[in-house]
């Protein structure tokens, strides 16, 4: 279990934290109960000693590691492909895999994972995402033990990179309308040979392996294919960066280009048919977002308090004495705090088999909202001064726009939601 | 423990529900986890059997022997004192209390109480939750065992109503700035006199006893009196109702005039001084009211759900087809949801001694303002026709702004909140 | 012109104020410019002498006259006749109408009128847009001159009471699939018989003359009919009040019950089929309820600022010195502006013959909209006191949610605009 | 007057558009008035002939010119100096005042220009504002006529770049605590000696002239310094540029420090002292923001509109026909249309001399605040293509947000708006 995530975690002292991170770990053994801001309705009391342990060492390892260089990689839209290598050395990544070198842990304890990624950056919060529940959730739930064996093992260490290839261009909401289809290759037997672009795919400029989805020709149904970069004849597969991006700019994207590649028999999944395979797969990434915004969120207000109680206007007071501004305060702490207690509720139902997909975009869709809402918020309390990028509150609400709109676009889980609740589509 | 609450409940079948009620209280057995507009996130996952069955009994009453009246006295103003009897005989008031003819059971299942009569009407609850949380709580954890022994087994009956006076004219919010006093009887030893005015107290008009908090006048402290009409001469105590409200007007409303009433010494609660007494009560009565108006909430979804599902405009579409009412039933359902898991994981550590009052602050202030912005966009669905009583969402809509303005007025526990997270007090 | 108007003033002495209503008609004379709370962005520098003249007439007479007597009427759902003979003594009915007895005005200052009136009452504005806009402009477009000369003097007198009858009880947003029909009489020659029923028609209970719109049998088409009371035989036209409203109750509401209502033909208009009719009436009645409503929200701004300004709480500061009151009354104030100046624009194109359909959706639903949101977060400023009626602040809230609902719900508006916009409908 | 607007204009064709701008310009002369999205409530009524064409002359120029350059420049945070050269040509800059090579246009036709560069990006109108309100603001009404003919003619050709130095590092909001300083020059006489550090400054790093703010010694009072970098000494002024901003990237911003620059005494402006200078100037430059902000939001509308239309998902429908995407284009168009009416009514007050600061402040924070609402929602029709600058919207958001905090703060406006409705300041 988190023997693995734990056994990995480097000995060495707690490293100063970064300016403006105020988070405290330690918990207060007094006896009257305190309301800590941080964790305002006490959500830690409903995890356990192992969740614990992970989040912390996860919240380490992001603020030690990644903090100190996410500014940087920002401005220059660069991702570098050894922070994956750094999370699988912690046991970080495919986190709820059981064998394959994976950790094992809870559902909740992966998510806390997430949230202190994307409690430093989304984009770097992506690149795990992709790589875990997309990449090696695909793997995991759908490839033949063969493939799980070969390709598991490495992704988890880092030491390859993983892309899921849904989104086309001209269908982003809308994934059963795809055109990328595969046929049996005309000559070269035991091969299909994928045509089609992506779009907006994390990490796929860099990947090893792509899961990619395509409609097989001979049956019409949508079935998924693990493309392996070192197999492709060279122009079959090519895999250009998107560049000059709003948001997201510390996670790398691209798009998939394949040309007939041929990719052998093997790699498709064998028992999973239709949009039943990929929604599988999201709905395990989306619900790794639903909790991970909520460090993003958290990370904004600390900000904007350490901010609001450092900056002072108006005869001498600090921000943080105007109405206006604990406002601001209390309605993000709040929406953080629901949050929170909603995800570890659901991440609880999902290890129990009493999850639905519709909890999932339901917390999804509220948290992503509610994060984006309340970071621009809190960024009015910043003024002027959040044009300048070192306050990093102007990189988590652009990043927290991506959010809201990638692994379904708000309004499309509002009419997920709509139609679970009155029984009647209205997509069209 | 629920012994108490199950052995009253009459055994008689359930009868038919009205008809925009369509809530069910079966649980499906089925395999597949399925999504339920009316638990989205499955809180019932996180209840007792203990308590789902008190739930259940008090939703069954509720909907059996309140709904059908609340219309007609909703109208009429008026409140029938026989409601306050007959929860108590299912053990419903002061539920939390352990011996004194009261029931004994959890934070979370009292509230489920509160939350199954608001489901019907918030004045309801208003009344059942000054009897409970507000008159029992303050004898039991103010008065001596004299006072709990004479007075708690009859308030737990309903057989003597309670009503709990803070609230002055002139000081609403600001309680500590209370004008009504106690001072020693200049000639009949052992009593105090008690001299002020309070307004906007739920149950003063029909109360047998009253709580009272009046400044000491030898000490200038705040102390609290329990006030028992049969002992007032005539003209000490007056509690005139206020009428014409335009909301909670199924609940009875008054004033409490005090001129020179006198009180024993053995009323005044012994040992406790200041606001402590007072906010202790309120902390609890804000409790229920967190998860009561999630109560009110989930009728109104029910009933717009009902509205859109039946009522067709244009060619003959329902209007749940809409994606502009699927987008206010989404809305509101997610609501309801987060502010249930987050009033039962309170309730917890409530009943675990880790609540603070600000985390009961947080979850007041959110989940009526919430319930209040809801039920209005809800409301919309309705279009001209909630103009007729008959819908019943313009009542609960004109009941949840009161919810939201007493027990601590939304902007005031905004301020409790920044306070909480900033250290810096706003108030001024 | 507005010589009618001004010669019907009763020329006595300026009445003392209500309480609440602090508006001041005087326009100052200094040489710097003040900034005007109750006319921020100065939009009475854009009406000429005579709007002036009228408008200070109209509200002189609606503080003097309706203000006192609404509190009570709200009460017992009571609207009194005469206040139709008091408007138009004045001359305020059909004002925009040249001849039959009419003031002839601009208008933009028949909509100083509305806002005159709703500042007092949404109610009491509804039953004269009935007679004004509804059924002396349906008259007065459609009408065949002997109708004109029959009908228009004495409704612009109020001796007689119009109402409107579009909406049915199935058919409220969507009134082109009407079932009310008109066919030939069987025997009585020259009539055509009316049947069918329709709801929410305000004045319907007390009306001398209907205007009732349904499908004519032998071409399938929509057409408008003057329905005079008194020539209805028993049983024919039922017009049953409905009673318990939860707005609006200074207004009277009812139905319509058509059975077989012999109308002589030259009762039908003559030259107007299909929507036309009641849309180019509806036109006129919501320009003047987008400027109206504004008149109902200045006087929540008016309330809620003398409130926050003698109420004091927390060391004797006023309401008014805490910045979360003072962004209610700064949002406030900035909508009304804005919803006035948009107003007067429509109002000019209007009589320029440059206004369209679409200008008066969205300056209706914009101006309902802000209005009911900005009433009702002024509402909070006065707390748990709201609740009693004599604030009035919860009459002005309950009245402008049905003033989104009615004239076309606030959604359809928004319908109509993206149609507008984009020019594809998205209504089913 | 506008001669020399219309003078200068090269009378080559009208280039291609830009892709997603497809704003017309021609006025249709139909008979039945039409509802034109790109100008709702038909503001063009209002304006002069003269207007109309400066307002065509300047969209054509930003359009032409501007447009194409701006994607780049914003990714590089490069600022063209050479646009003020430009606009100078055309005779955009200082376009209010009389005489000094200046068009001499009405405050209206000037704030029509700022929209019309605004339309093309935020940050190309804050360069622009600085030069004509602030900066040649500042000289006009308080330099001496030596200042105002040696640098206005340059200012208004473009040939020199001015700035405008009040907010420091420590005093944002509230330019009164400044902490620049000037004093005699021990030594040199006629000079006064500038010590102290501006920062976020537009146009500081590429300014020939800046105006600067500083307390005067001997007086203790605010002062304004026109400071020609020409006459500095090495060293006594330097003006690093601000890097790596999250918005406005379009634009240059700077600090200034001056390290005892010396200023010859006749660059202090003579008649003017305190804050009265500056604010001036202030109210001028927020003017031009309110209708400015109004193109930019136009913008996001012309291109959420052509994207929804081109956007097809879910069965070949465009996204246009969904009611989720229609509301968010009806209610961003209702608040273009609606605040470019409140900034006409403002110009027009202005040169009657009827404005007060008040309403700007009203109409430059609701103006701004509504611009970035609505643009924020309609970045969502394009989903994650947003992310993608090329779509241009994330621009205008990063932008606006911008322009929301500078100039007043929103939440400063609210508390001025709030003084003034309730006459208690409540900064403190």
């Amino acid at each position: 279990m988190s023997r693995l995530l734990c056994r990995h975690f480097p000995r060495r002292a707690l490293l100063a934290r970064p300016a403006y991170s105020a988070r405290s770990y330690a918990s207060s053994a007094s006896a009257a109960p305190q309301f800590n801001w941080e964790d305002p309705l006490n959500a830690k009391n409903l995890l356990t000693e192992e969740e614990l342990a992970i989040s912390e060492m996860a919240e380490r390892y992001c603020q030690e590691h990644l903090a100190p260089r996410v500014l940087q990689a920002y401005r220059d839209e660069h991702y570098d492909p050894k922070i994956l290598q750094e999370m699988g050395e912690l046991g970080l990544l495919g986190a709820t895999i059981k064998g394959y070198g994976c950790a094992g842990v809870s559902t909740v304890a992966s998510a806390l994972i997430t949230r202190a990624v994307e409690r430093v950056d989304s984009g770097y919060r992506s690149g795990m995402s992709v790589q875990s529940s997309l990449v090696m959730g695909a793997i995991h739930d759908f490839g033949t033990e063969e493939l799980k064996e070969k390709y598991l093992p490495q992704l988890a260490k880092g030491k390859i990179i993983g892309a899921f290839g849904l989104t086309e261009p001209n269908h982003g909401s809308d994934p059963g309308s795809m055109e990328t289809t595969a046929r049996e290759h005309p000559t070269k037997q035991g091969y299909y040979l994928l045509k089609g672009s992506k779009t907006w795919i994390t990490n796929s400029p860099i990947a090893d392996v792509l899961v990619v989805w395509a409609r097989l020709q001979e049956t019409g149904k949508i079935r998924g294919f693990l493309v392996d970069r070192s197999m492709c004849p060279p122009g079959a597969l090519e895999t250009p960066a998107i560049k000059n991006k709003t948001g997201l700019r510390a996670s790398i994207t691209g798009m998939i280009h394949l040309e007939d590649c041929p990719v052998p028999k093997e790699h498709m999944f064998p028992d999973v048919e239709g949009l039943k395979g990929p929604f599988t797969c999201l709905n395990s990434a989306r619900y790794g977002i639903a909790l991970g915004v909520m460090g993003a969120l958290e990370d904004c207000i600390a900000r904007a308090r350490t901010y609001a109680l450092e900056r002072r206007q108006f005869k001498g007071n600090p921000l943080a004495k105007y109405q206006l501004v604990q406002k601001k305060l209390a309605d993000a702490t709040t929406d953080a705090a629901y949050g929170v207690l909603a995800a570890i509720q659901v991440g609880r139902l999902k290890d129990e088999g009493k999850a639905t997909p519709e909890m999932i975009s339901m917390i999804k869709r509220q948290n992503c909202d509610r994060a984006l809402w309340n970071a621009r918020v809190l960024q009015e309390i910043f003024g002027g001064n959040a044009v300048s990028d070192e306050y990093h509150i102007g990189r988590h609400v652009a990043n927290l726009y991506v959010t809201q709109t990638y692994e379904g676009q708000s309004d499309i889980h509002t009419l997920i939601l709509g139609r679970a609740i009155t029984g009647i589509q209205a997509f069209v």
